[in-house]
């Protein structure tokens, strides 16, 4: 009996399987920004509603063989692609079950499936070790970029909230431009007008993009090194 | 017979050609450009038709040349350069020929010219070496991408839509806007609102910008590793 | 009595005496920025206050204790750090006593709370061994920034200023302009519309984009170098 | 004599005058830049009017005196910063014997004084050492990313001239949408609105980021190498 099980736990790991599953929940992916387009016709919806109850089908079963094929069906529930796995197919039989209106947030809960793509990826260790080996540094990192980002919107505050104090009205506006800025993202809802919040603006974001970028830099040499490791 | 053809076959790797043939291709360009131009007088369109065909008629008679200098036929013409010079040539014939409507489309394939410039390099050797030994990890971060601008569009589309329903009106609005802020384009047609939006904004941008830059430090460390190559 | 300072000297390197106050450091920082928002309720302005009174109380109290703790308390005083505490407390007593509308930019001597959770953190010693080490980069990088930053700013006022008098008005208006687009803010509130104000912003992003982008991989390599050294 | 000119000749070594002269062309870059402002006073005006005269009565002398040290004169006049060095004063003399309008133009010339800067910086040196040594990658990336701007131009005009005419109105247009989106940019005058336009921009992002980025990284590299050569 263990032996035949043996044989069966092989079967998710065939591509063929790893493939179906991947392209199901790309699928299933597809279905769900599909249905919140506004305007849908009446024979999408169904089609929709349809293409649901399969795809929760085919994952319940799948679902319930991995358990029948795992040694220990306690630890494989509590899992954490057990768990995933799970909160891949509850949300359709809870939400039916359950009032509809808490369906909305439920529906984001079906994202998880994504999460089940990591599963067939080994090599995402190398680049979590890599994180691993430069924790400290990202860490300073983060935090130094947080207080630069507090200490940017109240820079601005100061300069712009008598000139513009419709649109920096509080340290919280400031916040979301020194967020927009900091990453030059810029969508120009939000820019500095006066002479001093410019030069300030200009200070700022000298010191700020090395400081958001050294960390990239860390991180890709971290992973150039491990990258190197196995070959010594 | 044999040795005159590798006598002339040399042709084409000499400066003088190479150069001539690169910048007909760029004048060629040149011209396509100034033919999408609005409002274009009478005299102008007809120096555009005269030249397309001296510049068709060149690389009409460098196809013919070339293939008179190939050993085996065939193969050349369904080489891949073989195929790039025919696709060069063929859209003039085929667009006089036919229909003139389906000239519009036709033409993005007279581009095609663009690809010969590559003939002429070497050094791009290189670069696809860098770009295969550090394969894997860009095909991971290529997901990881695209999972995570997946995740920010739902993320947003939550957040904004009740808010902003003409905005982010659905999932495919919100990747467009997914992309155009994790790129750090942030052209400003569609930006969040709402205290909720602009939170995750900020942590969707701490962890993209990484994830998004991260690519380009590994193959810059990879190409530097393949430079170093030939020293030892 | 020397030996028992010694004993008490440890108390602030309690991580639950460390956290504590960096706890109400965060906290008096919200609170300022909550203090920000316009048209706050009544109640909401007392809570502020009487937060502010017990932020300062226990600050006063923290700073009292380390200069009791100094051996040398003249050198305490004039510490950097004695520095930062005492101007966390200042602004509030000095504003009580003196004028009220200086208070506004006193305030912003508040914020030097934040500077205090740099004393919790030894890690950043190595970042700045890495930028010392580059030092000389930095500064020829910096100049060349300015330069380039300025010389933008020349040829897009030669370009723009005919065709957008009241946008690109002066050298200082196309320095805004120039910070704008070489960092990639782009906000999108001036911007060039000529054919040569365009070709020349496309040449200067060419240049400017590596050499703003250049000193960021320089400290990246340099930290990278410094994280080696201990290994040897 | 020679031996006077020899100690003479450390004179423009000296510090003090390193950094007056230095001083000297940031004062002139600044009054350049005052004189642009639009509704300027008389008093200013005059005020500039004098600087400059005082300024170009100092490059002037300068000018004279490195001539007379110089030993091989002409050599010297037809230098690199010998040139400059005229260039920075010339301006003046012509603009005020010849027409005053062609004064508008002349005055970009008088920012050469700016490359005088260079000369007291021995450090460039090593960066440009660094350059040579990626030239070739330099060239295949300028090109690559050349190419890839005009590709993309191309594939947005496809998408877009139709729905947006007036935004997307030819090649040339889609060429400055190229530039400001792939750069990231992207001031917001000029967006795709169609699916299949931002499906576009998203894959030309995708490859071309990492395209124009990864030049960054083997600048920085090699630079990094050029820093590590002495301590061989």
């Amino acid at each position: 009996m263990k032996v035949d099980k043996d044989d069966q736990r092989i079967f998710f790991d065939r591509p063929i399987v790893a493939w179906s599953i991947t392209l199901l929940i790309i699928y299933s992916v597809i279905c769900f920004s599909i249905d919140t387009l506004p305007n849908l016709d009446k024979s999408t919806t169904i089609f929709l509603h349809y293409s649901e109850i399969i795809i929760v089908s085919i994952f319940t079963v799948e679902y319930l063989y991995r358990l029948y094929l795992a040694e220990n069906k306690t630890k494989f529930i509590f899992s954490f692609y057990g768990l995933i796995d799970l909160l891949a197919i509850l949300p359709f039989y809870v939400a039916t079950a359950i009032d509809l209106r808490t369906l909305r947030l439920m529906r984001l809960l079906r994202l998880a499936r994504l999460l089940k793509l990591a599963r067939y990826n080994q090599a995402l260790l190398r680049f979590s070790k890599a994180l691993f080996s430069v924790k400290e540094e990202l860490i300073i990192f983060s935090i130094a970029s947080l207080v630069l980002l507090y200490l940017s919107a109240v820079g601005i505050y100061h300069f712009e909230n008598s000139a513009q104090p419709e649109v920096f009205r509080s340290i919280f506006d400031c916040l979301w431009w020194a967020v927009a800025t900091l990453t030059t993202v810029g969508y120009g809802d939000i820019y500095p007008i006066t002479i001093g919040g410019r030069i300030f603006t200009f200070v700022i974001l000298m010191i700020g993009l090395g400081l958001i970028a050294v960390p990239t830099g860390i991180v890709a040499s971290a992973l150039s090194d491990v990258r190197k490791q196995p070959e010594n």
